[in-house]
Order: C-alpha cells, then sequence, then structure tokens
C-alpha cells in the first residue's frame, strides 16, 4: 500500500476539480474592523477589506466583549484546565449558560466548544434517549448535523429543503408510535433563506414529534433580543431545542443548545462530544456571555446590518448581478464554476483589496459556486462603493452573464 | 411518546448507579494556582484547592501565556470570524501550526477546535482518503478516538490494552494489501500507564501499516522539547500521525494533528470537523503558540512535574493506599465503587477544601472508579501535606481497604 500516493491522489482530485482551497492568511486590525492585514505567501503584506466573515455584527471588537475577556484572563488565566466535569466548569461557563437559555426562553442551555459538536454530539445522542427515534432532516441541513444523524446509524428521513409536503409524506409513511425529532435551521447559510419554521413546528406538533432548530446564522441577528428567527416570531417556546454559535454574530467561540433542565441534563450526561473534551476557556466564556447579553438590548446593530444587507443587494441587483435575495443579511451572488469563481475572488484580492473567498463544492451544490458577502453594521458607504465598482468591472471583464441565476 | 419521561428514566439509570455527575462550579486565581473559590449551589463561597485538573504544568497562569493573548485581544479582537477556508486562517493559526510541526518534528501540523475532533475528524476521514483502511484499536483509546473510528462504520479491529501479541495476531489474519492504521495513546490519562510505541511502531512497519499516536496527556511535559513520549524515544520520525491538545499541558484549549504535509493537506481538505466549523480565536492560537514555544525550553518545569508526581506517590503508597503508579504524572487511587468515591470526594471538597472529582464509568471501568490526583509544579509541600493528611482522615474514617487493587 503506497499511503502517500493515496494522499496526492486525493489532492489531485481537488486541483483537477478546481476546488482546492487555499486559505488566506489574514490578520484583521481591532477598531477598524473588517479592515485587515493579508500577509501573502511570499511574506509581503497587503491592507485589505474582509467581505466574508460571519463576525456578523463585528462583536469581535466590541469593548465589552473585549474587556471581559481581559479580565477573565486576568483573573483566572487562560484554559478551563479541565473537561466540563473535571475541574472544567467555572462561574464563567455558569454565568453564560444562564445568559442563553434566558435569550432562548428555555430553562437550560448547555455550551460545547462549538456549535458545530453541539449539532454532532446532540443529534448522535438523541436516538440512545429516545429509542427507535426517527430523525426527519431537510436535505440542506448543515454537515455538523448531517454528521450527527448519520453517526449512530438511527434511522432517519431526508426531506426536500423547506418541503413541507413532503415531510408530511413521509411521517404519515411511519408508525405513529415511533419517537420523532425534526431537524432543521432559520437561516440558511449559503443561500440567505429561512426555514419556514412556524409551518415546521406545526407539523411536529400535528405528528407528536420533536423539534431542533440550528439557529447558528440567526443568533444575535433576528429577534428583539437577538434569540434568533424563532425570537421574531414568538415561537422559541415551541421548539424544543433550539442549537446557537457563540462564534459568528456573537464574535467568539463555542457553541450550544437550549432547551429544557431534563434535555439538557440528559444530552450533558451521555454525549461523549460534550463529556470528553476540555471545556472553552474561561475568559471565551466571559467574551460570549457578554456579547450575548449587550446584543440582548442593541437593536440598533441589528438595525443597522439589514440596512447594509438591503443596500448592497440593491446596488448589486442595479448592476444585473445574478444575487439571491430572500431577505437575509446574507448576499450570495452566484458565479456557477469553481475555476471562475476562484479567479473572480483572487482578483478581487490582489486587484482591489477585496477578499471574499470562493465557495465550492461541497459547501454548496456543484454548478452553484459562489462569492458570499456578509455585509455589516462595520462595513461603511465607502466600502461598498470600492465593492460595487470592483464587482462590476470584473463582471465585464470575466464577461460573465448578469442575472444568470439570480434567485 | 412520552419524551420527558424518556429523559427522566435516562437520568434516574445514573443516579441509581449512584453516577449522576455533578459538575462543582469554580474559579481558579490567575497566580494562586492551583488555589480557587467553590462556588456553593447555595452561593456562598469556598477557597479550595483543585487536584484533579488537566493545567498539568499550571501554563494557564504563566506570563507569556497571558501575555500573548492579551496582545492578540488588543491587536486583532476576540474571535477569527470564520471558518479556517472563509476568512478564519489568521497570521496566529499559521504561527501555531508552524510551532507544533516543529515540535514534533514534521513537515506540517493541523489545528482543530480540539483534540477530541483531531482524533474524531481525522480517525474517520482517514477511511476515504485509504479506501479499505482497517484501524486496529488499542481497547482502552479515548472516546474521541473510538468516536473517530466507529463514525463511517469502516473495518476496525480492537486489540487488547497494550497487547503486542493479540495485535500482531489481527493483523496476520488480515489481507497483507490492505490499507492499515494502528491507533494508540502515549500515555493512557486514567491509569497514568505507558503504551508500548516502539514496539507498535516496528509491528508497524513489519506489516505496512501507518501509526496514529495520541500524545494529548504527554505533549508539554515528556521529551526533552515536551514533544511528548515519542520525542522523549526519539521515535517522532517512525510515527505517521501524532495528535495532541493544547488544553491540557499547554494550558489554554484546542488540538491537532502533525503530519506529513500531504497527509495534513488531505485531511485539511476532506475532514468536516475541520472544514465545517469557526476556527479558534486568535488570541487562543497566540496563547497555545507562546505555550508551546516556552516549553520547548523549560525543562525545569517538567522535571519539577515528575518530582512532585514521585513525592506523591511515595505518600499515598506510605499510608498503604491502592494508587496504581505506572511512573508517569497521573496519581489514580483506586475506590472501586461509584458511591464510595463520589461520597470521598464529597467529603474531601466540603471538609478539607480539597477538590479532586470522582471517575466514574464510562471514563473507567465499572469498579474502577477513582480518584485520580494531577501533581504539578504550583502544588507546593504545604498543599501536598494537606492531601496526604486528609487522605488518611478519610480512608479511616471510611474504613476502606488499604492496597487493595494497587498496579
Ligand atoms: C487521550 C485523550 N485524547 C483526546 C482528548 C481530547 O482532548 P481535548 O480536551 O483537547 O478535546 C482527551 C481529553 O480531553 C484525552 O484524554
Ligand atoms: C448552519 C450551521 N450550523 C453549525 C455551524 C457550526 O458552528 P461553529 O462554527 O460554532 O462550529 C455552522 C458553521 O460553522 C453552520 O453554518
Amino acid at each position: 500500500m503506497d499511503y502517500d500516493r493515496a494522499l496526492a491522489a486525493a489532492i489531485d482530485r481537488l486541483h483537477e476539480e478546481g476546488r482546492y482551497r487555499t486559505f488566506i492568511d489574514i490578520e484583521r486590525r481591532k477598531g477598524q474592523f473588517p479592515n485587515a492585514v493579508w500577509k501573502k505567501p511570499d511574506g509581503t503584506e497587503q491592507d485589505i477589506t474582509v467581505w466574508c466573515g460571519n463576525d456578523y455584527l463585528g462583536m469581535g471588537q466590541h469593548p465589552v466583549v473585549l474587556g471581559a475577556m481581559h479580565d477573565a484572563l486576568d483573573a483566572t488565566g487562560a484554559g478551563s484546565g479541565g473537561t466540563r466535569n473535571i475541574s472544567g466548569t467555572t462561574v464563567y461557563h455558569k454565568a453564560l449558560e444562564g445568559e442563553l437559555a434566558d435569550l432562548h426562553g428555555k430553562e437550560a442551555a448547555l455550551v460545547f466548544t462549538s456549535a458545530y459538536i453541539a449539532n454532532d454530539a446532540t443529534l448522535s445522542t438523541l436516538p440512545r434517549l429516545f429509542p427507535g427515534l426517527i430523525i426527519y432532516s431537510d436535505e440542506l441541513n448543515h454537515a455538523s448535523m448531517i454528521e450527527g444523524i448519520r453517526r449512530n446509524g438511527g434511522a432517519k428521513r431526508i426531506f426536500r429543503h423547506n418541503d413541507l409536503a413532503h415531510l408530511r409524506e413521509l411521517l404519515e409513511a411511519d408508525d405513529p408510535a415511533a419517537p420523532k425529532l425534526i431537524a432543521f435551521e432559520s437561516v440558511y447559510s449559503m443561500d440567505g433563506d429561512f426555514g419556514p419554521i412556524e409551518a415546521l413546528v406545526e407539523l411536529a406538533e400535528e405528528f407528536g414529534a420533536l423539534t431542533y432548530l440550528d439557529e447558528v446564522h440567526a443568533v444575535g441577528m433576528y429577534g428583539p433580543r437577538g434569540g434568533g428567527v424563532s425570537e421574531q416570531l414568538g415561537i422559541a417556546h415551541r421548539v424544543d431545542i433550539i442549537n446557537g454559535t457563540l462564534g459568528k454574530a456573537f464574535g467568539v467561540m463555542g457553541g450550544y443548545i437550549a432547551a429544557s433542565a431534563r434535555m439538557c441534563d440528559a444530552v450533558r450526561s451521555y454525549a461523549p462530544g460534550f463529556i470528553f473534551t476540555t471545556s472553552i476557556p474561561p475568559a471565551v466564556a466571559a467574551g460570549a456571555a457578554a456579547s450575548v447579553r449587550h446584543l440582548k438590548t442593541d437593536q440598533a446593530l441589528r438595525d443597522l446590518q439589514q440596512e447594509r444587507a438591503a443596500v448592497l443587494k440593491l446596488r448589486l441587483k442595479g448592476l444585473g448581478l445574478p444575487i439571491i435575495d430572500h431577505g437575509s443579511h446574507i448576499v450570495p451572488v452566484i458565479v456557477g464554476d469553481p475555476v471562475h469563481t476562484k479567479k473572480i475572488s483572487d482578483m478581487l484580492l490582489s486587484e482591489f483589496g477585496i477578499y471574499v473567498q470562493p465557495i465550492n463544492f461541497p459547501t454548496v451544490p456543484r454548478g452553484t459556486e459562489r462569492l458570499r458577502f456578509t455585509p455589516s453594521p462595520v462595513h461603511d458607504p465607502k466600502m461598498m462603493d470600492a465593492l460595487v465598482h470592483a464587482m462590476d468591472a470584473l463582471w465585464s471583464h470575466c464577461a460573465l452573464n448578469r442575472a444568470e441565476l439570480a434567485g
């Protein structure tokens, strides 16, 4: 067995398809978000503007977040020094879980090292808690949900994206007595479209199923206190398990579920992905808690984000670019080919200092390769001008279709 | 389906077996490790000494680590704002990976959000890179390795703990042409015993298998530069993939693999657990890199840890307590019953201010429930006196056997 050749072949496949990923080394400048410095492979540096980050509200440079992190570092040091069970539960973790339970109006919350592992660990543990559980999963659910659902080989049904009729069909085909769970997202991050949360919850209630809602791309940004789309719709109390991240709009790192006290206690007690890993650093927990707390009242920041997104969409549409617009804060521009997408991204970066990473398969379906812009309160009108002009110039230069594939 | 009742039943099972886990809320005091404050459920506080942490060298309060974290917070903010591919690769991540590759004498390293996910993601991705891969796994491997190996239903063989003859038998029974990987640890954290790394590597070479070594409980602490037991034995170059954590001896958070450039590139490109999650905060990467760098030269700290561990073992043995001693830095005292273990732990905490969490199934096999002490350079002789006296008193009080089950 020639292991090295097998590795080379696996990597070559990506090059051949034009979807080999090159990471861009950057350093954002605190106080000057979204400006950053790009450190090129040859060691030289270039000033850039980041247009593809998921620090959606710029909270990663907010003084309340940074202050809380500095304070925790000074008070308690760097890491937690243990798993949650073995010396790694600190007052910072408990305070954060309190903020999150309150955010979603739930009895309890459970913090994981990431929303990825929160999804994976929770969804793979639920079949142990409810033997015979059938999980109904939206086909566009995030990789972390898919991994969790697949992990233990439990029963699963995949329903077409946002297709309530298909889901109903699947539910009707199964034993009414079987335990069931419907898993979906509130904002699908690559198209920026919304899940039909209310209808899904109603369907779940009709069929006696639990609901599992990934609000990773909504927490902090939707709802009067940043509780996500389920809060905006006034429906959070009817969702059994809400999943969120602390690494996007909250600007730090970590993930969680919010649910009943019993649900959290059972997942806490049975999920290997929660139990057998060092807990997040107290300073990270402190920063995240400060961010969650702050965003419970800073509606102006949410409004500004929505306004910026609306303006960018309007302007790109004005140029006839093929953008997808479902009314969320995410602005995808479809290119439809991995090589073209990479090329435009490269030119934006090197010629215009605009950083937007190409998004390829498997993150999005083949043929829908795209640039995905994430305008935020820290992207000012001048930056937007620069972006719009650059896109206009490049679209002409590359003779790309306008309004093709627009949704 | 009564979901709530199922949850209650799952939790009740743990109570009945005496292994329901109660987390202790603590706050360590920077500069005063291992001293901490225990916040009791009733809101009152008590000063305690932490004896069960995995911040094995006290690096979590080291000025070089904290300084690096403060600086990164000031320069670049809180979170990374993205996945590694989409704006979340920073100069801090690259620098950390450089330190780690150097630490293990490998071409490359790849940082994950934890060593748990590094194990899980890497071991579940290798069968995709080497179709038909058979994984040979030590029966006492950590949960994260087990989860990774089980995940995609690839071929696996479990060999008895450290049993080379059994492993050889299994290797001989399989197709010589099949790709193979042997997965094991250097220090098994619950018994503190060592894997026979050299013999395992030789067996792997004989059978043309790759080797995967979890050095989570060894990095920073063994080897002249803290490269783990594989460095101590001068054998790191013969191990294909080394896994380590940044959350224990390095005192911060995160995990990694170190391997050939091709291996890291392939895992980077194919592992969902690496790709689809927000990268660690730059400040965490900066703190971890500073810690790794520092421990490449601070042999005195490693020596002091070993000395403290040796002294504690000697003194507990002197009392006739059933400790396990394999010559590592970990000091397990076997109680052998979950209820007794919890009771002793509770009394140590409330009566003596000594915090050592009870370790129960599934972390250790039933009947081997234990207290697991982790003496470190920050545990001074006075603290050790207090611990030894408390253990002596409690062992008498509880009429527990002495020297029973000692290994
Ligand atoms: C042997 C072993 N491997 C991996 C891990 C996971 O490391 P981390 O805490 O970085 O997730 C642990 C413990 O946490 C461990 O004991
Ligand atoms: C829908 C969705 N769920 C979960 C995650 C994982 O979140 P985290 O970055 O906290 O691991 C992501 C992206 O990272 C996501 O897009």
